[in-house]
C-alpha cells in the first residue's frame, strides 16, 4: 500500500515539537484552527473536517492518529509523526499510511501534507504558523 | 514499490507548464538555476547534483525522466509530470517512483518535491520561482 512520507527539520526540542502535536493549543497553532477534543492517547481529537483517535502517544517522541471520520479516502488510514533530535534540530518523519489506492486525492493531500508540515516548523520556529484556514493554497478553490 | 506523489493546479495553460517542464529556460527558473543539456525526448538534462534522460516528452500533457546520475538513491528511479486541464487551471500530477526503499532521504525528497512544485506554480504565475539554491530550507544545513 502506498503511503505519503515526509521529513522536515526544526530547530527547537523534540518536547516543544511534541508540545505542539499533542495539545489542543499547539495543533490549532499549525493544522486547523478549530481543533477541539482530547489529544492523550486513546482519545479522539476534532479537527472539523474529520476526527482523529490518538492510537500512540510517547512524549517528546512519536505520535500517531487513526481517522475515524473523515474524507472517504482518510477512514482507517494512520497518521505518524517520529521526533529525532540530530544534528541541533528536531526532525519530523512523517508518514500516513495504509491509503487503499494512489488516487489523484492521495496526491493532493501528499503536497497539502509538505505545507502543513512546513506550517509546523514556521510556528515552532518563528511564531508564523498557517493553520486551515489560511494554509498555503495548491490550486483553485483549495 | 513506494512512490512520491504531489498535485498542483497552476492558473495557467498545459501549454505554458509544458514549457516550463520541457525546456532549460524554463526548468531554471523553478527547479535548478544551472540546468543545461538536452530537454527534447531521448536526451539528457543536467541539473548539477544529477542527470536526467528525458524518455518521454509529450506537448502539453506528459514528461518523464529516468535518473542516470545523481543521489545513489535515485539512479533509475523516474520522475513524471501528467498535466491536466480542468476547473480553469492546469494540474500537475506528479509522481517520483521506483525507489527500492522508503529510506528517510526519500521522506526528505519528497518535502523537497512539494516545494519545488509550489515552486513551478509560484512561477507560472506571479513569476516568483525559487529554484535552487534560492530554494526554500527545510532543515538546518539544508
Amino acid at each position: 500500500m502506498p503511503d505519503i512520507l515526509h521529513r522536515v527539520g526544526i530547530k527547537d526540542t523534540p518536547k516543544k515539537v511534541y508540545k505542539a502535536l499533542s495539545t489542543i493549543g499547539g495543533l490549532r497553532h499549525w493544522w486547523v484552527t478549530e481543533t477541539t477534543g482530547d489529544p492523550k492517547q486513546g482519545g479522539i481529537i476534532n479537527f472539523g473536517f474529520c476526527e482523529m483517535k490518538v492510537v500512540n502517544s510517547k512524549p517528546h517522541k512519536f505520535v500517531k492518529w487513526k481517522c475515524v471520520r473523515g474524507p472517504k479516502d482518510w477512514i482507517d488510514t494512520e497518521v505518524s509523526f517520529q521526533l529525532k533530535y540530530k544534528d541541533h534540530q528536531t526532525f519530523v518523519i512523517f508518514k500516513h499510511s495504509h491509503w487503499k489506492k494512489p488516487v489523484e486525492f492521495m496526491h493532493h493531500c501528499s503536497t497539502k501534507w509538505a505545507i502543513f508540515l512546513l506550517s509546523l516548523k514556521d510556528w515552532l520556529e518563528r511564531s508564523e504558523g498557517r493553520p486551515s484556514p489560511y494554509d498555503v493554497k495548491i490550486h483553485v478553490d483549495d
